[in-house]
């Protein structure tokens, strides 16, 4: 069962790395760049019997170590 | 318009991201993590008349400078 973890920035956090890249295109010329910011995408093969099964693991991975609360948002996919 | 693009090494390129991760996941009791791999996601918001012209500047955007056409494969959402 493959399961897809995407970890952003909370909105509030400011996100440098996304800063530089929006900065590195507009740069480029692509000026019609408003917004940007980076995140993580973890893929995650498991053996699980049903995709809701990976799903909860999926999200007690993230609860125990892929994201960090203070900083982070987890969605599962 | 918002488009979010997916930048993961490629198949045969080791991630040793991913690799520590999963060692960690392991190590914390989760046996049943077969494979995982990291890689970045990126959330684009941009002026654009259209998703298809949006998808073709993210194209663009990812050929220029967000993806590493070596080691990484990308996707546009």
């Amino acid at each position: 069962m493959k399961v897809r973890v995407l970890v952003r920035l909370k909105p509030g956090i400011l996100d440098v790395q996304g800063a530089a890249v929006k900065r590195a295109l507009v740069g480029l010329g692509f000026h019609d760049v408003t917004e940007l910011r980076v995140g993580k995408v973890i893929e995650v093969e498991m053996d699980a019997s049903s995709a809701a099964e990976a799903r909860g693991r999926a999200d007690e991975m993230c609860r125990k170590l892929l994201a960090n609360p203070i900083l982070e948002d987890y969605t599962i996919e």
